[in-house]
């Protein structure tokens, strides 16, 4: 019995490619991690060592390059969509093209010079011939909180040794991809909402879980941007644990914590309209 | 319009737990690193913040200690399997479970002495109350080849800058995932047999593309383990490139590389009988 | 002839610890990574496995849990100088003890609401029984310019084959450690002069080369805080290397350029009074 | 009152370079990164901008390409000494160049193919117009044992809580590095007795303290090899915890336990003759 292809995939991870926009007064400075995955008749490349419908990863590479030069990067949600869009025009073998963009984040210093953050913003296109999906999103946007967080009522078997608290510290790194009812959403200015609602939801919120804030962080976008229509959030819980000070002598009065990333919750949900 | 819950998932990631077992004239030593999530009616914490029915992912920690306590781990699937059921058993919310399991691989240096290797095995179990399933597989198997490798006939467009090759440096690091016909096979022999086809029809192969030696590395998978009916594998093409010293007054005999991790070509699929 | 031991280093790396202080109106919040090293009479561990002058290094951990519950950990250099202090003090065959602290960023959200930077807080204390030496610092502080730095007018040899430019893109990550001349400085007050004057020479001055510009900033630190004699500088050259375009039939004028770690160019000095 | 500087240290790292040695039965295989630095009469440039005496970092990256395409890799030293007498050589002001290469190390699958190891070769070469010093080493040489090591006796304070053990995990991740009498070594039989004693040594030891069992290793080392007249070693002690498993109603018996890297002991010396 042959064995047969069930799904496949390629493309080009990890291309980096920058990006100044000199103005008379200030430069605008763009910095992408592009990953890119081409879907069409590939079979015969795995099933026969023929190349003839291959487009080599190396010219995906050339591709970025080339449509960065001639395109503007801010935002980048346009550079994704006309990158999809060249692999499907001009291949016809190509039958869906997914662009995934991850911009390193720089603080303006002075007219010229940056400090680089911490956080991504995230940006993914999926076309096909019968239109483009545009999802945006932000990564490694570190959060924490040292209060408003309880975590009480759980179920308990006879595995349970957490002690329930009223008061603990909440720490995470969200990650958060929402889709677009459009590809012609003031993208930067959505962003923006987007990043100030997660990050007010999260320190305002009486957080009774972390799956609660997760619920209210996602809700209050769906409620206040009408341009998104689904979002995904992934809220790994990094602990803080208090410190058993009691066999140094001391009582620890809510204050000196362990934080360790091993192991870790992970709360991940999508909320959609 | 009230927001939707449309999927959700919790649990704990990197719980790590090792265990010697102690025989006479050796020592047998596992090293683990546990992921859990379960799936179930979760969605009043996430509503309400009721967490009335919320297994704390911390006594998720706990059981994977108090199973493995219990269990060998050596293979560790049936570790895996155990882990699930213990959720489903206990709790009759709880619908699925899902029990990832990554093993540091030592090798035995003397009877109770063990070097560190690179690569890691895997498995995972995915248990609902209608049975289970089993995947296992390898991560981190870097492999090389410096001869055996071509890459030409490719499709040429206007971004198309490589120079064809037919004699190149193939290097990757292969993921590979399999799925069991049932909860019973010998797991170990199982996967050193996998282990072993992986890398020799990996060196062995006459490659035209990284595509058709991952059909050719699956495919044998497939033809010989009758208790393997699917096999996904991941080949990252690690780049070598061959250095163009013509410059610095040289030739390059296809002798120097430059290797290099950014940007890297992805090739997947899922073969399947 | 017997082997002799040179010199010994010993103590415990990677302790995490994390503070609270809370205020009527807002928290304060300290996330720190200590290292301890301990030097004194220890040769007979390590000539006769005999135990009985060494101090556990989980004992050392345990004291940096202890003494952050006892004092304020803003800023760290008093902390690090009380925890030096303690192993000279309790134990008088130690005869050095050598704290280092890195302090994770975070920048305040709300009054009990933080979001985590990049850069690091740095700060080692190295005390003996004749006094302490305080040094503070930076990690991880990147920075970029898109004008203003220049690299013309190098040697060249058989093997140059780097172009001249007068205008290139200059990115690094900062890492700076200074002396202070005393143990009772104003060490926050020091830091964020420090850390404004590092950031605007780099943004302001015009660099004809990295060495240039890392001596512009030392001298205008050394310069303006009496209270710091000495700072050690190091600028990685993070490459954003200008992609060639021409065999795309474009030409880049000077806007798209290639992100590269590997490798990186590397500039050190040690600027003194 | 101008400030001096106190030294200075430019070069370049993650110099990365292969080379294939074809035979005709088979080909070697050798897998590099370089990190090179020179010292010399570089004031100028961070005094004043005057690059007229520096070799670019990219002129030495170029250099690597050359050598290698030149000479043998196998082994590293020879390699790195030439690269060292190149820039002496070739720049009267510059006084010496230190060239470090740690080698990737792969393991023969079959005559063209190749497993990649996780330890690494280090070769570390010191070049002045006086001479050259060569030292050799190995690192992520990860080894555990299950037994013959205890941790006893040791001193007690007010804040020790570990508790003492006849027989502990002992894991760590090898860092040694030792100095050859010469430059005309063989190189390989030297590294292959080097790594083959510290691995015996380190399997059979009856180890009383990490310390005890770094001596042990280095003084056979050195005791059995007369082309090696000093070894620096580093030892973190990688934490395998017993879990404490009482309060889930389980006894430990030495079975189960935590792997962790945070935070962790580092023991280090350096033995001499």
């Amino acid at each position: 019995m042959p064995t047969k292809l069930k799904d496949i995939d390629y493309g080009k991870s990890r291309v980096r490619v920058a990006k100044i926009n000199r103005h008379p007064d200030r430069h605008e400075f763009s910095d992408l991690t592009v990953d890119l995955r081409l879907q069409g008749s590939f079979e015969e490349c795995y099933l026969a060592g023929d190349n003839s419908l291959i487009v080599p990863t190396d010219t995906m590479k050339n591709t970025v390059y080339t449509i960065a030069a001639d395109v503007d990067l801010d935002p980048v949600e346009p550079f994704a969509l006309k990158l999809a869009e060249h692999f499907l025009t001009t291949h016809s073998h190509v039958k869906a093209a997914t662009i995934h963009v991850a911009e390193h984040r720089w603080s303006r210093v002075d007219p010229h010079a940056f400090e680089q953050g911490q956080s991504l913003r995230l940006a993914e296109v999926e076309m096909t011939r019968d239109g483009a999906t545009v999802h945006a999103g932000l990564d490694h946007l570190v959060l924490l909180k040292t209060t408003k967080s309880a975590f009480e009522g759980y179920l308990k078997d006879r595995y349970t040794t957490l002690p329930e608290t009223s008061d603990r510290i909440f720490a995470t790194s969200v990650r958060a991809v929402w889709r677009y009812t459009s590809a012609t959403v003031d993208f930067n200015a959505s962003m923006e909402r987007c990043r100030r609602t997660l990050i007010d939801v999260f320190a305002a919120h009486n957080s009774r879980a972390v799956q609660e804030t997760l619920y209210a962080m996602g809700d209050r976008v769906l409620q206040s941007q009408s341009e998104i229509d689904e979002i995904r959030l992934t809220l790994p819980n990094k602990h803080y644990l208090p410190v058993n000070l009691k066999p140094l002598g001391l009582e620890n009065r809510n204050e000196i914590f362990l934080p360790t990333d091993e192991p870790h919750g992970v709360i991940e949900a999508c909320l959609t309209r």
